[in-house]
């Protein structure tokens, strides 16, 4: 078993992969250092959530106070976790490291390994070219501009969170206007913005548009009439009530799938963060799950725009069977990848055996790195990988799938269901 | 463990089991044709959902329009999935298909093998014969007559959703007059007509009742006086609210039970079913699980109705362990099989070992068919038996039970606990 | 794999553990015979759910009348269960028992070597050294006292139901006054009672205060002037609206937190049991499990008093993955053991391998026995300790750890972090 498992590993390894969903800088995709690395919230998070005291991680700091800090931390506390073995797989990589960890004492000859790497022009291309990905999507904002890197290697994508959530706030309405040059005066004219936005995107080659959802979240259609008084009252600057913002972000979720059906851009959905749930926390490490979505929340959606694809991610596994049987059911719906607090092993492993025993090999997208770094795409692949070995050599032992058949699920999974799917 | 599963496997081979849960249909219990088998809505459903039109599946099509485009979606997609995998396991076992799969190429000589198996007078009793099934149960409405067939192979069972979801409408109102004589016109009738119904299902061999239930339904129990209004109501042919509807099919669900206890008939609740969630889907594939269900919804039955057995099964496996902890307390439940969109191993072998382990092995159903044609019987209740092999297995590994030991549990499950359960 | 999983067993059953929480009495820890062992709610709860009757186990019968008759229901009902596992695993370590089950044939030399050893003075402590068990933690009532016992072997906890779902209730705030020789007469002194009570314990070596929680239990901090009111009317022995008993008792929640803050004593909750679900069942044996609890329930609580240590653990699995989060993000929240109808190897494994994949080793407790006799604390340990060690062999063989640091991480689940977190 163990010897089919490292075999299958070593041919998923030669597929080259595509990274549908990541949080990379277009304009700076690598971290600029080992610090910056360490400074990933995942690491902060983590060690806080041990007992280091955030002014022990503070950016002020020096990285001779800040790092050994973390690391002794990490040494006495979470050197077990998968989320700090990304770390020493991406130094064992990509940094030269030959020691098992990175600690206290070796830390210093890496950050200068890693230095002299991330300083150079091609740093990403050969980060990508080691971890056999071929393009990794963005997130990007719908105020920003795409411009000034290669987009068939980092794909941009329409995130769509403040079109919703905060689509009420003067902000986000005045942001709509500058950047889409129409004057956001009422729904007419805010469906002329938002359709500029998605135009810039697609004609800047966007891959899809995505959206983050709070367990709460149901897709209901909003008409025009029912959104123009609200829509008014933002406008005016008033507060709007919790029902006129749920109202008001469902008709903005209503424009946007509208949207992705005209200009056929795919619609990422990624449900059930519950958003600053921790007070006390440090930067990005304050959001938890709930198990209370259902995705019978969307059946709405799905059914309306039948013709708009989307993908679905979940943060709860108990949604895991329902976009199971949502996705062996629905024509448009996708089951996509292993979302943050489900980026881990265990949970990897068991949703992907049933999807690959109960799904069809062609309506599944296998992975994303959601990094914040380019270097993180290389141990997030890798772990997949292990994962996807492991799971197809226990397909392959029952006879369900030969090797050779279980290396098509493989390539569907990492590769071409992204090419049959978005817009690349 | 490889060969030990093989053994076990071996062994488990060796006991009949009983079927009980299927739709077969009593006078014709074998498919027409291997297209037919083809048409099962597991097939139609996920070759729609990876984009074959519905019209190049429709009846009117020729053999040779249909099966190879079928055929093509399966290839192209869904090839991988356990529910090809019991066509395949079926065209081998039955049709005397050699190559690996069913194919464009192939498929004309499977489907002639197939014609002239299935024209066969005794080929019910072969697939039996071959699957080592005893009896497979039926799923009969109350307004079916249950003559012309062998009642100790396909034994009957009383399907029930109509007295509860649709005994509000005239037309069930009607055919119960109807099928069993008494003229409904309040609730006094009412209790007759079903009693009637019971009494002629029992007489002819009935091995349980028999319901699906939405995620929604929570057992109350209804007085005559609480539903004589609204059963008037519904006599009169008055549209009924979603409220009276509520409280009249509670008061069905009450009749129901009562006459379980009356007749001593053992009740299988099948929990958790999203009907027509997906709107464009084929006939039977528009139905998706909810998370939401949960089976403290039917505890005040189990305990007014503590002298009737029921059998309880979920869509859902958040209902996994709630179901565990009823099993494992309330005499009257049981633990069965896996259903519809459970039926896939990744799910029977997570649910399996823990029943094996926290369970007693006499309160299980091992598992049901769920199948259309008699022809499915077979696969489905072998990759059972694997799951049910490896899951053996490995407690035996654990040196948990002996190899004898576990085929005890396997007994029990197969075949044992339904002697001991229904009315066979 | 096989001899991997063997080896770190070794190494593991060294490790000296603690036991952070059980049911044992601490002036008679052991049993006083085999017979009352099986009289161990597991074992008559079971049988009564396959139909032994109650009066088949009734207290009042001789040890020859019930003894068999348990047995014979286990031998042809339940042997299978890793819960009667721990029967047999006690009477082959504890008791000498050398053929594989306790029968209606053995039982009395089993019985008479069991009534021998439990005489003995050093019963407790043959038992403890044994398991390899150095503490075991005691649930005792606000109105214990706790003397007479070895305090460092046996640590007091304070159980809190009471204070919180009873508090309202005359019985309670009587015994309150009387074993706080505070009179409760107000929100002022009932928060001095209640200091009172937390005094002793860790005057009297307390590790930590416990509560049991119902799914509907949402902590709502609750001020002096709102529960005022409602203590009035408790206290003039009014009966108390559902509405008023909730507010009262998050009253009570909240002076509990306030007082372990105040004492520094970590809080040990247990989520999500549905009491006195099964009208018919045996003592003990009446509750189940719900689907329904989320731990956001708690999330203010988390945030209220986050210098106050809370160690989780659930009844449902739908709450395995919102631990994780918590346990993840949280400082002070700790992922604790495997509760009750989750103490089964099938789920154990399942939450072990994705905690010791994405939690950091420090921030979890691994086990406790929740045992009502000395000796299940035995039996119980030692499967957990096989669950954990197949986990690690998982983890060494995937190269994610070496022997070593799996060692690590037993080394802090078993015994480190219960020193690191409670009072002891």
């Amino acid at each position: 078993m163990s010897s089919l498992i490292e075999n299958l590993y070593g041919e998923i390894e030669k597929i080259q992969a595509i990274d549908i969903h990541s949080h990379v800088r277009q304009l700076e995709p690598g971290a600029k250092s080992l610090r910056e690395l360490l400074s990933y919230h995942y690491y902060t998070e983590l060690a806080y959530s041990c007992g280091l005291p955030k002014e022990k991680m503070a950016d002020e700091l020096s990285d001779e106070e800040m790092v050994p800090a973390l690391l002794q931390t990490v040494a006495d506390n979470y050197s077990n976790t998968v989320q700090y073995g990304w770390m020493t797989e991406l130094c064992h990589k990509l940094f030269g490291l030959k020691d098992r960890h990175l600690t206290v004492d070796n830390w210093k000859v890496v950050a200068a390994a890693a230095a002299g790497k991330q300083a150079g022009k091609d740093w990403t291309q050969e980060v990508l070219r080691r971890g056999n990905i071929e393009k990794v999507f963005l997130t990007n904002h719908f105020s920003e501009r795409l411009d000034g890197f290669d987009r068939k290697t980092l794909v941009p994508c329409l995130r769509c969170d403040d079109l919703v959530f905060a689509i009420g706030q003067k902000k986000t309405l005045d942001l709509l206007s500058d950047r889409s040059g129409v004057s956001v005066s009422d729904t007419r004219s805010l469906k002329k913005a938002v359709s500029a936005i998605f135009e810039y995107f697609v004609n800047h080659d966007a891959g899809s548009a995505a959206i983050s959802l709070t367990p709460e979240f149901a897709f209901q259609a909003v008409s025009d009439a029912a959104a123009e008084p609200i829509l008014s009252a933002a406008l005016a600057g008033e507060t709007l009530t919790h029902e006129q913002q749920t109202t008001l972000g469902a008709y903005g979720f209503t424009l946007l799938a509208e949207n992705c059906r005209q200009f056929q851009l795919p619609m990422q959905l990624m449900i059930g963060v519950v958003r600053d749930a921790y007070q006390h926390g440090v930067d990005k490490g304050t959001d938890v799950v709930s198990n209370r979505a259902s995705l019978n929340q969307y059946a709405r959606l799905f059914n309306r725009f039948a013709d708009v694809t989307f993908t679905v991610s979940y943060l709860s596994p108990t949604m895991q069977h329902e976009l199971l049987t949502f996705t062996w059911i629905f024509q448009n719906v996708r089951a996509s990848g292993h979302w943050w607090y489900t980026n881990v092993p265990g949970y990897i492993e068991q949703d992907l055996r049933t999807r690959v025993e109960a799904l069809p090999r062609t309506k599944m997208l296998g992975y994303y790195s959601d990094a914040y770094y380019i270097e993180f795409t290389l141990p997030k692949f890798n772990m997949y990988r292990w994962c996807l070995a492991r799971v197809l050599a226990d397909q392959v032992q029952m006879k369900r799938l030969t090797e050779e058949e279980s290396m098509q699920v493989a390539r569907n999974l990492l590769r071409d269901n992204a090419f049959a799917t978005f817009r690349i």
